[in-house]
């Protein structure tokens, strides 16, 4: 094979230095998760097709990765099928198997199948790769890493504000400024209730969605495409315009929502939530944003998302309430609260902005040189000793010219060098190279740990 | 739906519980491969069909999980092909990915395709789950963890020893007992040297690997099967019969191998190997295994096996050096050492033989009882205040009977209950229930985190 290898289009191999990164971040939202009580889950990565077909919409099942079915995977197709190059009937009979393509339905399938091994309300945290057949471009993978915590079988308010309390706590770990946009599905079907469009409330979600994206106007356009009435389009216009605080909105609310029951409701709920975070003294501001939709459609009540201040990337978190995730799965009346951390794109953001501490950049803290299998065998000693005390120590692996054993530390960023030659063994020292200044001195192992930690 | 979802066989979902156990084995095989200097890097769950096919033997090849193609899978195969069910060319036609069978082949693809970007030597370490379209049995997964650490672009015997002090060092933390089994491939080519089969060296290694399942006599047989002469089996068995101490086996091999140059060098390396590992005090016993093979072929120089001796269950860690790995890629005469640890057999012996320490089980600290919006909101605050101490606090999220708070608590063994009601709220303290004893107290906030930590 002369040809350099190359991975599929839209996958990622992740070097060491991406990786160091990648899990500062994941590590920054796994404590984050565990200090409120949330606990770990996995789910293989292939799942029955017949779990993920149908949860996605049309242009989801054709964003599914299936797997071909081993063996003779064409038995169960009939010569007239095949001839005829059925298409969509070959396909569902050459594969039972596709690969995750979010960590939504995979986990209401989870907790309908362990629904008497798990203790609700079920507080979950799962990170894990998904894979979408989608036209792969800058930011977009085929294959990229999802970061969900949910709490299923709880219907308090209180879940909502602990979510928007994780990600308070997680920005400011990660020292990413960031804005929560509020809403309520609710508030929604509210607003198209009383425009005089209560069925329309799917259509109306799917344009305002895009509001921040296309602009008002082509928002009017989309919504009038969709069969929305031209009266009710106009009664939507002065919704766009209210501003303001959270109180002074929500006033402006209640009384638009004087006629609508679900909009009340929607609006008791936010002014909760709102009332709960003022007490809590959060750095994030959480702002009440009537345009925000989120395009799912599983969301029954709160959604939020979250914003960078400081770098334009869209969404960079985001969840919401839904009363019935688990009813596809025929589990009914269970109520919960999730959100995703975008993994890819914090760690987008992360990278612009340059917020990592120092020390997540190195990683082996010393490197013995290598002079010959005598002075291998003495640092193979002291090294032992230094990682008894947690530090990060290699020796060189072979007796290659100092100038190469010198640039290996200096490309891998190791801070200190240490020198043991027939000199050091005799007087049972290290000669210790400060790699920053160029500094070298004469240390015992005890000084060259306290030097070190 | 009304038939309970499931999940295709061979896979497997993690309940919190077992995750929290595995992610304790991670956590110190990652911690152990960090201190002796080696860094993460991660590779896509797909490969091309090319860098896959042909790595694994006609048997692996069958056992790749492929990807089909998406759109149109058909457009490449003609009638003819379809109709005769030509299945070997569709397959080729209708999907050009697959899923990763191990973590070696993409390590070597990372090495060729990253050259220019990694240091070498290059140590690193790969922790992802690989894909087996195997029968799936009693600990034999469709689905499962591999752990590997290598170092690649060195050729020093340091190296293997390096190898087996981190063995001695994750398997101490782990508190499992094991014991090492090392061999050479050279030693095996000497072996077949002086029995007269020196081309024969594949077919003596794969029924030798064999020798602890099937007997000796049966190893016997698949040798004269495989076409081996009696007379080269003949003169086998005495070597079967080496016993002794390491420096005695080696003493007598140095015999036996006083007309074959290549045994002779594999004989070297073993005492060298040995000569350090006796410098270097380690808890595990390592012995020179004349009958280690070890089936994978790319092995050209030490290999060795870790078995855990409190349970049987096979071989739990197992490597060793390649001299050509990265050769059918295109990139020649680069050397290696690596392992791979067998994380699901590992757990297995952890479970059967409770060696978790007692606090991997619990994972939430304190779970405060709710009584309502106001004593939640309390109770919030309180929850700061213990998880910026790092203390991992729930609130239980909805004000539902005490009973069944209680019930959470417990069937989540949580060790400590904080209640705080009306007239906690006006003295300005908690009530903490200690489950274990029932114990219920009085206490300040300050006392309450003085008893958790």
């Amino acid at each position: 094979m002369a040809q350099k290898p190359s991975i599929p289009k839209g996958t990622r191999d992740f070097l060491p230095d991406e990786m160091v990164r990648r899990n500062f971040i994941f590590d920054i939202i796994k404590d984050v998760f565990r200090l409120y009580g949330y606990l770990p889950i996995e789910t293989p990565a292939m799942e029955n097709l017949s779990t993920l077909l149908g949860k996605y919409g049309e242009e989801g099942d054709k964003l599914l990765f299936r797997i071909l079915n081993s063996g003779d995977f064409l038995s169960k197709t009939d010569d007239k099928t095949l001839s005829e190059r059925e298409i969509n009937i070959i396909s569902s009979q050459i594969s039972e198997k596709g690969l995750r393509y979010d960590l939504t339905v995979p986990f209401a399938r989870y907790v309908v199948q362990h629904q008497n091994e798990i203790t609700f309300p079920f507080k979950r945290y799962q990170i894990q790769p998904v894979w979408r057949a989608d036209r792969p471009q800058k930011g977009r993978y085929r294959e990229f890493f999802q970061c969900d915590v949910d709490v299923i079988g709880s219907n308090g308010l209180f879940n909502e504000v602990e979510m928007i309390q994780i990600i308070d706590e997680v920005f400011r770990r990660l020292k990413i400024r960031v804005a929560v946009k509020l809403n309520n599905r609710k508030i929604l079907a509210g607003l198209a209730e009383i425009i005089g469009e209560p069925d329309r409330i799917t259509d109306i979600t799917i344009a305002i969605d895009k509001l921040d994206k296309i602009g008002r106007e082509n928002v009017n356009a989309e919504l009038e495409e969709r069969g929305l009435s031209k009266n009710a389009i106009e009664k939507l216009q002065p919704i766009f315009e209210i501003s303001g605080k959270n109180e002074e909105k929500i006033q402006k609310l209640n009384e638009i929502f004087a006629h609508s029951s679900i909009g009340t409701k929607g609006l008791e709920e936010i002014s909760q939530i709102v009332l709960f975070l003022k007490e809590l003294d959060l750095e994030t501001s959480v702002e009440l944003d009537l345009t925000l939709a989120r395009g799912l459609s599983y969301y029954t009540g709160a959604i939020f998302e979250v914003k960078a201040l400081d770098y334009e990337i869209g969404s960079i978190t985001g969840g919401g309430r839904y009363d019935d995730l688990t009813g596809i799965f025929g589990l009914k009346d269970v109520s919960g609260v999730g959100m995703s951390f975008g993994a890819d794109r914090i760690f987008d953001v992360m990278n612009q902005l340059n917020l990592y501490p120092q020390e997540v950049t190195s990683s082996t803290q010393l490197l013995f040189v290598n002079f010959g299998e005598i002075e291998a065998l003495k640092c193979m000693k002291l090294a032992s000793i230094l990682r008894k005390r947690g530090i990060k120590t290699e020796i060189y692996p072979d007796n290659d010219k100092i100038k190469k054993q010198m640039a290996y530390a200096d490309k891998k960023s190791i801070p200190y060098v240490a020198i043991v030659g027939e000199n050091e063994i005799k007087t049972n020292t290290v000669t210790l190279k400060i790699m920053q200044t160029g500094e070298q001195k004469s240390v015992s192992v005890e000084e060259l740990i306290d030097l070190i930690l």
